[in-house]
């Protein structure tokens, strides 16, 4: 009795002295010491501070995530990428015509090098191939089985092991803090959703990503929205911070990124008056996860990352700064 | 100290016998008693219990509302109209050709019936002129200022005190019970935005409409939304499903609505499976308030009544279940 009072008012002391923000060593433990976790406990501590010059309330407190390379290993391909490839064998059957038609043959044929040389354009065919003409509550289901089952291939896990233990921390701390946690990603918006909250905790109705058209129709009575093949938003570059204003309303104060895609958006929260943290993940070990940065084709940080170093935005190495990558280790 | 021992008592016992929900008859006093509100304190007691066979999870307890005419007074015409209306004065010194050219001279003319006349393509000429060509910031701006200032033309009040106090309530009802809100509008996203969280305690990102499109710029190295003179998203009839999905991704157990522009709204929300609310405001109080349906060029409602009644959702009459209208009363 009198060691529980006890911690009650040890807890209680703890409270008046860190004045609300949730202290981080206990909190950040797959962090190492170092600067880029200092920044991140510091921002914390000033917004958090009732009465100080940086304070912000608990609604404004936006913080937005980049998710492949980011969140979650997005090496060696994009994981909706491996989706699209996989739904285009799966599919193969219904259509025989694929046998000969690019840019189907090639993914059939396993001809990486063939799909590549048809560009953009062919990854446009494949994803309209695999992604529409279904309901949204079918293709939900389809994506969520897939991802239940499907395995990476050089760790041999499920993708959604594949997250990145310091981030779950980080999401973790800022939400203790009264931050609410926005998704934000060049992923398409419904491949995300039926797993966002089991894995992260960040619910449907705050997951910002490319977005295609659906259609109301009235099927037998039963009302179903169609997957058509357009784009509504490309949420990646420039269309980030469209993203952003468009299902959030609000400028973040916080933004998380690892590759030139997040430039804008980081760019963007930077703009905004008052304390801003903008912090970017270098891929930077190769023997825990992967090295990879100017050159990329997938995840490529250049841009993003001089512009991190001109204004001393924080830069995360996953090297150094992380003691643990993923949450099985 | 004893009574203080005592009233917690009480308050455990409460919560024990209504095992969760929060009691309505002190929530809902704007209402009177009567089939409509039976039909929402019986809902939220069958999706709250836990263990019962239509209990909802918190996370997934999501409630939508339209808000012209749902939530806040659209007669004599759209708020937002009146505010077009404003805004083309207000602009007018600075564009003189348009003392001449259609459909602004009519505006400044105030000649309604040629106004009328010149059909939706005019409305979306006059949208344009105000909504686009400035940045997301400065539209916020623009709108929220109009707000705070301007007047309803019958009740002389502010437009955000003309919002129905049964509805506050029912708000309030709903988020004591562990729901999500989210407005569903056919009004433009960013001019509801700047208000609805002060008004009805619902947050920026939490307001669904129809939404323009932006484009991301660095002007003078400053980022920057640009609005630009075209529609991603009419929020309204087969559009208020598209939105929900895109922005909530999750189907809500309960919607609001109170003309034919939210049928598809409520038609998707009954189409899920277990307990589900739909719920239509009858605007049938010609004294306190207005009455108006089926010839209604403003908040027609006709063939969601016509729904409504053959599969017995809850016609709500103004005049008769609601003891209040406006909270000012």
């Amino acid at each position: 009795m009198l060691r529980a009072v006890a911690r009650s008012l040890a807890a209680s002391v703890c409270c008046v002295v860190f004045s609300g923000a949730v202290w981080a060593q206990e909190s950040l433990p797959s962090w190492n010491d170092g600067a880029a976790k200092q920044s991140i406990v510091e921002f914390i501590a000033k917004v958090t501070k009732e009465g100080g010059p940086d304070y912000v309330r608990p609604g404004e407190r936006i913080a937005t995530f980049d998710n492949d390379g980011t969140l979650w290993c997005e090496q060696p391909m994009y994981v909706q990428l491996a989706f699209v490839l996989d739904r285009v064998k799966a599919l193969s059957p219904k259509h025989p015509e694929w046998g000969s038609e690019q840019p189907f043959k090639s993914v059939l044929d396993r001809d990486v090098r063939g799909l590549a040389a048809q560009g953009e354009k062919a990854v446009m065919q494949l994803v309209a191939a695999t992604h529409t003409g279904m309901s949204a509550d079918d293709f939900e289901r389809i994506a969520g089985d897939w991802i239940a089952n499907a395995r990476h291939p050089k760790f041999n896990r499920r993708y959604t092991d594949l997250v990145y233990q310091p981030m779950l921390e980080l999401l973790a701390y800022l939400r203790a803090n009264g931050f609410k946690i926005f998704i934000v990603s060049g992923g398409g918006i419904d491949f995300m959703r039926p797993w966002t909250e089991k894995v992260y905790g960040i619910p449907p109705e705050q997951v910002v990503g490319s977005t295609g058209k659906l259609e109301y129709e009235v099927r037998k009575g039963k009302p179903v929205l169609m997957r058509r093949p357009a784009i509504v938003l490309v949420d990646d570059g420039p269309g980030k911070p469209v993203g952003i204003q468009t299902h959030i309303g609000r400028r973040p104060i916080a933004a998380f990124g690892n590759s030139d895609g997040d430039l804008q958006m980081l760019q963007y929260t930077a703009a905004g008056g008052g304390a801003r943290l903008m912090l970017i993940l270098h891929h930077d070990d190769a023997e825990r996860e992967y090295a990879y940065d100017r050159k990329s084709h997938i995840g490529k940080l250049d841009k993003a990352w001089d512009e991190a170093l001109a204004k001393k935005w924080v830069v995360v190495s996953m090297k150094n700064d992380w003691r643990k990558i993923f949450p099985f280790e």
